[in-house]
């Protein structure tokens, strides 16, 4: 399997192209409305077809291009949240499996906290977090049913329990960082590790974070998965 | 074995880590000087021991840190081109094999074309290319002993013939882009697919490209290794 990471300089967003070189048949993680034609174009030049487009949460900072490009190229999109219409549109839930080419899968792991409906991906030894983990650091837990508990049930319960050698394919950085492993952030995450589970709920209330500076558009648009009414 | 690719956005240099995970191994490509502190994080972050730095040629846009990275890591420098000084630094041949951990290796390509001593590296599928082939591109070759012809002939006569389902990681991208394959730049690349080696010349000769900002500094720099004299 192979991981083309991708980035987008407005929203320090990371999409994620990864794919099975057995048969070159690839999925999208978040992509970005934004990145639209440069994601066409690293499908085109690694010679991919698109299987499955991917959303690991709602987004409230971007607006996905899901839709859009299921529609350009026939890709099913697999979302871990209810959407506003259900064309085309798979719900993944906790452990289910997302077939890639003959031999591969991705699994789901319902992660929420972030938002109620988070989750993360593995494929082989790499772990697509979205926002629920963050190099050195989580997503913020004050919006969209997200909820401090949950998220420190769903590192520490899940993600934390995983081979110390995973990586950890973030959903932001905003740090200019690319990869972590579940090894360091266990043992050195500022936010959650060696921190109990009600010092980090108060932590997490203590943010002040101001609201994303998109955040209804996105959030409305992305229940949507980017479609245009 | 893993691709970790980093990206320095004030030359647009792509830097890459690529790991065994069966050992932990890595080895870093093209590392700059102005992404030290990033490299060494991401080499922590990702819980690898840092085996060796691989410069694909004597850069003139960007400085080095392989000097500073190998003093602080214990790593070997291997390199391509005859440096000011030999002292932990191994001069790399066509054919030559860098072995990476208990199984794998990383085999050198000699690519002469962007300078004299340009070369790629090849591991498993990926071909880290440096400024030999960029995406739907190459580099210029009116300088430091570059020669169009040479590069013509290390594209087409070594590049182009490897499998079309490998992955090219290039030096540079100027336009966001990540990965290519040699599938697409022997069917598509705008300046090399599809050209007569002469036609390829006088497209070369006809560019009139500025000379790089850093050009003295970095070439005279980087023939140290970044290393402060």
């Amino acid at each position: 399997m192979k991981v083309v990471p991708l980035h987008d300089t407005v929203s320090n967003t990371c999409t994620y192209i990864i794919y099975s070189e057995i048969d070159q048949v690839a999925v999208i993680i978040d992509p970005t409305d934004t990145q639209l034609e440069r994601d066409l174009l690293e499908i085109e030049h690694l010679q991919l077809a698109l299987k499955f487009i991917i959303e690991t949460h709602v987004h409230a900072d971007h607006v996905t291009s899901a839709y859009r490009l299921a529609e350009l190229t026939g890709a099913k999109i697999m979302v871990p949240f209810e959407s506003s219409h259900s064309n085309n549109i798979t719900v993944v839930g906790d452990g289910d499996l997302i077939p890639l080419g003959e031999v591969d899968a991705i699994k789901v792991l319902s992660t929420p906290g972030h938002t109620k409906c988070s989750a993360s991906f593995l494929f082989g030894d790499c772990l697509f977090t979205g926002d629920t983990l963050l190099i050195d650091g989580c997503g913020r837990t004050d919006l969209q049913g997200g909820d401090a508990g949950d998220l420190y049930d769903s590192v520490h319960g899940k993600l934390f329990t995983l081979d110390a050698q995973t990586i950890v394919w973030p959903g932001h950085d905003y740090a200019g960082r690319t990869a972590s492993s579940i090894g360091w952030e266990r043992a050195h995450n500022r936010r959650l590790s060696g921190r109990k589970r009600q010092e980090f709920i108060s932590l997490m209330a203590g943010l002040n974070l101001p609201m994303p500076r998109l955040y209804e558009t996105a959030v409305m648009s992305n229940l949507n998965l980017g479609r245009v009414q």
